[in-house]
């Protein structure tokens, strides 16, 4: 997919903006599993999603994990340019969850854009909005919600990431995502194979009861 | 406080553009505990305060309140203007937390520079991205941090924020800011004061031992 097809403001650049944005950007393809970017030492560039599917999570001095979302084909990483970001103080990883193919475009490149459009400035506040609500939406969840609600939201949303109602994934990953331990994992999931809404094979959760999970996610 | 000594892209503007902002600004004072905006639905505006305090935070449906961040003098407040992001889709509420000199600009005076500006564009991004630093930092002492080290971080915040060592705060408000039950509460400064790093009176807690709570903090 092109920049072009991509950037929604593309319309409004000048000639010579598009030329320097097809000029400065790079397409790569990364394996899943790459890790893009590391917390604020890394300032890559913002990442434009052409397929595949990118993971954004936080990490505790302990190795913990906890997912705040994830970017899909045409969306736009923007932490992956921190260092743009001159009041941004957290630390966010990305990671590649499946083979993805994307555009690079260097920090200064787009900072200069930022700087003299004002489209392209709204643009990025809009982003970052996107964004904050995404991470409000989850530390809603995490204080109001408890944790069999919370793990049936995730199996619903992997079901439609995946397309499919097996979801070859193990307890260690959703701990992961969840921001919790394998073990409380592994204890709810046997709790909701007991009420009949899953079915736990070697390596995969499939889901064998939707309004099930639904009730659940409502709690 | 003028506008002029709030705003720091005040300079940059066109003579127009500050005789716009000058002539469509409002200047109100308002009592400690009003309510300022609730939610989606309203759109007063952006505020910016010239003195006094502002507490933004969330509500549960069950009425549980966290405190996401406070805003001081020459603090600029976005979320009053949630209409202007169209990305944003949680709801905030603003209160007063003391007694409040600000200026309210109306929505539709900024988007217009926002959009005609990149400079003021770009100052919108860092406001948001200062406010979502301070979401981030929370949600990490949410899910890593146990409650003794975010109570005790509370209070030496809290301390800063009174300028005295003995806060005139009650067992209830302390849960609203922190998002968890009264009794939670009275349980853990009860404890504190077994420590030793606090003194509880009527309507008060005293911190006596500010190494102790730091080291609470630290956990």
């Amino acid at each position: 997919m092109d920049l072009s097809n991509i950037l929604p403001f593309w319309e409004k650049l000048t000639a010579e903006q598009r030329q320097r944005l097809t000029g400065g950007a790079v397409s790569r393809t990364v394996k899943a599993g790459t890790l893009l970017h590391q917390g604020g030492a890394d300032c890559l560039g913002l990442l434009a999603v052409s397929s595949g599917q990118l993971r954004a999570y936080i990490l505790s001095d302990q190795g913990r994990e906890v997912t705040l979302y994830r970017l899909f084909d045409r969306d736009i990483c923007l932490f992956s340019a921190s260092c743009l970001l001159r009041n941004i103080q957290f630390d966010v990883t990305i990671a590649a969850e499946k083979d993805t193919q994307l555009w690079v475009i260097p920090p200064d490149l787009y900072q200069s854009l930022m700087e003299e459009s004002a489209t392209v400035a709204n643009y990025t506040n809009d982003i970052m909005a996107s964004r904050f609500s995404e991470v409000m939406w989850l530390m809603e969840q995490i204080m109001w919600k408890s944790f069999d609600a919370r793990l049936a939201a995730f199996l619903l949303e992997e079901r439609l990431v995946e397309g499919s109602d097996r979801l070859p994934i193990t307890h260690e990953r959703i701990a992961n995502h969840l921001g919790t331990a394998r073990e409380v994992v592994t204890r709810m999931l046997r709790y909701f194979q007991q009420e009949g809404v899953v079915r736990l094979t070697r390596g995969a959760v499939e889901l064998t009861d939707l309004e099930g999970l639904r009730r659940l996610e409502n709690g």
